[in-house]
């Protein structure tokens, strides 16, 4: 039976739909393929922008041609099922994240909707030599990010167990401004930064709020989105401005010692479940526990990795679940982590790319702890 | 029959599950309702953050509290099972953007999935005064970025129709760097603000790029999003550094009358459609023309408004299409404007509550035109 592909959706938050048109949307359009060619269908808003940005292989059409006068509902519901009788092809397949309400109306249609149970484009994961230079370039922009936070936390000095910078006490926030201003000002946009002192950094997706702590860890994870082609950095590192305790530099000479043990194993081939395995097992040998007491969970509590793209968080996933070979192109994040709610977290993330005999990483930034 | 209602989304660019948890997250999570009480589930990684960040009504479950030993899948789609079967409600409400991945799962199992056609939280187009607020807050930052803008264009001078600032040509990319520094300096995050100079200006959706021209129209529109609390804010100004040709000025004065005229009426019980009709029929009496010519669109190309709180856009659109009447508590832009690709465009927006009696608007920088 003929099959047409369908997306509904915005670019911004749907990299499928940017990867296949390459037109930055906020508000939701129609992309669809049927016989090898490809069309978005927009609003007269968003017409002139679409037929200027998109893929030069792509079709821009405009909503409203869609429509005969006598139409009342013009909602994108009623689009896709305009598209649906003017393409004529009843299998229509869709992302796993296609929303309910159009694969519903056009199922009351009688159209056949069959939802991808995998990636849209299988392709999106294996990275060209375009789309690497693009994650390289964004990575430059993340590491001007982290130069900028060490370059405040060496500028700082030790007052009372806080952070004195500019004569004002240091806190997560400012440092975090001072980060993201140096990624806005270098083309890249910054959410959400991590920026976790003490024990807040023991919880690894804490964004990090108030007073940075002297002598303690802080966990910086830097994560910016390219403006203008979409492709992210990330990449975190753990300071103490000040001495750290005996403890938490035996945690972080672990931590690095698994990152840079599991980096010099990656290479395609090998599985997510095996380079987690190579650094989990690091840990272990230096005596850091991971389990679970009191329902809170601790040690090396996430999995080694993900890949990134047009998402900061795509596949692969790089984790004991994982237990596919990892494949030349792909991009990947390694960064171990070891959490304990009593004094903190260290995490030390480097990403690169799966070649077919090593990994090649990005990064150039060291990875010290201490900031006297 | 009894129902149960569920959300699979992240709560970053899911609105829905940020007003439904209060927990921000930028991985997919899982939020249900049953019997009067509200729950998320999430993984070992969140646990810790979203015991402390979510509503306190909300129960905090570990997904891994779903499955057994035995169990081998633990993806999401996985999970959403998992919480059916332990739920035991056969009738599940959905979100119109719920992923068809998950719904399709949960029908296999002869669950009914039935999707709301609406919003699936109707009290999120009324806002609380404790919204109100947030917006209030939040079109404070954006303001300072607009002041911020203000401010580099009074400092600069025009040299051979380009306008120069600290000694060098000043760009679409820089000013928008200046304004969203601003931006991040005070809490919100800034993506794709609008500085689109000259010609550029005509299209209202492109972010600009290049030399910003002298003596022609700069068209800025800045929607942050405030990092602690998700609300975003949205205004625009359009200015000239120089002098205005006549054509602009007067198009300016009708926009600028237009939108004053139509937040005159605005007020509990008039109609989208009647708000918009009163800025079309200003432009109209001052001579611009809405219309088509070549497919390309010029005028007032866009509806009046749209609804702003969890989401940039959001209900209700203030447009022809919106027969409805607002209601008191609802936050809408009010931002005319007029196109036309021979010169460009002009954009003036506005953003308020609308109360019983009026339009309570939120901004306090003044609509000036030129910069000399």
């Amino acid at each position: 039976m003929k099959k047409a592909r369908l997306i509904v959706a915005d670019s911004e938050n749907c990299a499928d739909m940017l990867y296949a048109t390459g037109f930055n949307a906020s508000d939701p359009f129609v992309y669809y393929a049927v016989d090898g060619r490809e069309f978005v269908v927009v609003s007269q808003l968003e017409l002139a922008r679409a037929k200027s940005e998109c893929h030069s292989h792509i079709k821009v059409n405009d909503m409203d041609d869609y429509f005969s006068k006598s139409d009342k509902g013009r909602g994108l519901k009623d689009l896709v099922s305009k598209v649906a009788q003017v393409v004529g092809v009843d299998l229509w397949e869709v992302p796993p994240d296609f929303p309910l309400i159009y694969a519903d109306a056009l199922r009351k249609l009688n159209y056949n909707i069959t939802c991808v149970d995998s990636l849209f484009f299988p392709q999106r994961e294996i990275k060209t030599e375009d789309e690497i230079n693009k994650v390289i370039d964004a990575m430059a922009i993340t590491e001007l990010g982290m130069k900028r936070a060490i370059q405040v936390l060496e500028e700082s000095e030790i007052c009372d167990n806080c952070v004195v910078w500019h004569k004002k006490t240091l806190t997560s926030e400012v440092l975090r401004a001072e980060i993201e201003v140096e990624l806005i000002r270098n083309g890249a946009s910054p959410f959400h930064t991590i920026v976790a002192s003490g024990k807040q950094s023991a919880e690894p997706h804490n964004t990090g709020s108030g007073v940075i702590l002297a002598n303690q860890p802080i966990v910086i994870d830097i994560f910016p989105r390219v403006v203008k082609n979409g492709y992210w950095g990330d990449m975190t590192r753990t300071f103490v401005k000040g001495r750290a305790s005996n403890e938490v530099r035996l945690a972080f000479r672990a931590v690095k010692e698994a990152r840079d043990n599991a980096k010099a194993v990656i290479k395609a081939g090998i599985t997510g479940e095996q380079a987690h395995k190579v650094a989990f097992d690091t840990l272990k040998q230096h005596g850091f526990e991971t389990g679970q007491k009191d329902g809170v969970y601790f040690g090396f509590t996430h999995g080694l990795g993900h890949g990134v793209g047009l998402e900061i968080h795509e596949e692969p996933r790089v984790s004991p679940r994982n237990k596919d070979v990892l494949k030349i192109g792909q991009i990947i994040t390694v960064e171990p982590g070891l959490y304990y709610p009593e004094w903190g977290g260290i995490r030390l993330e480097d990403i690169g790319v799966v070649r077919d005999d090593h990994f090649q990483c990005f990064n150039t930034v060291a990875t010290e702890l201490e900031i006297p």
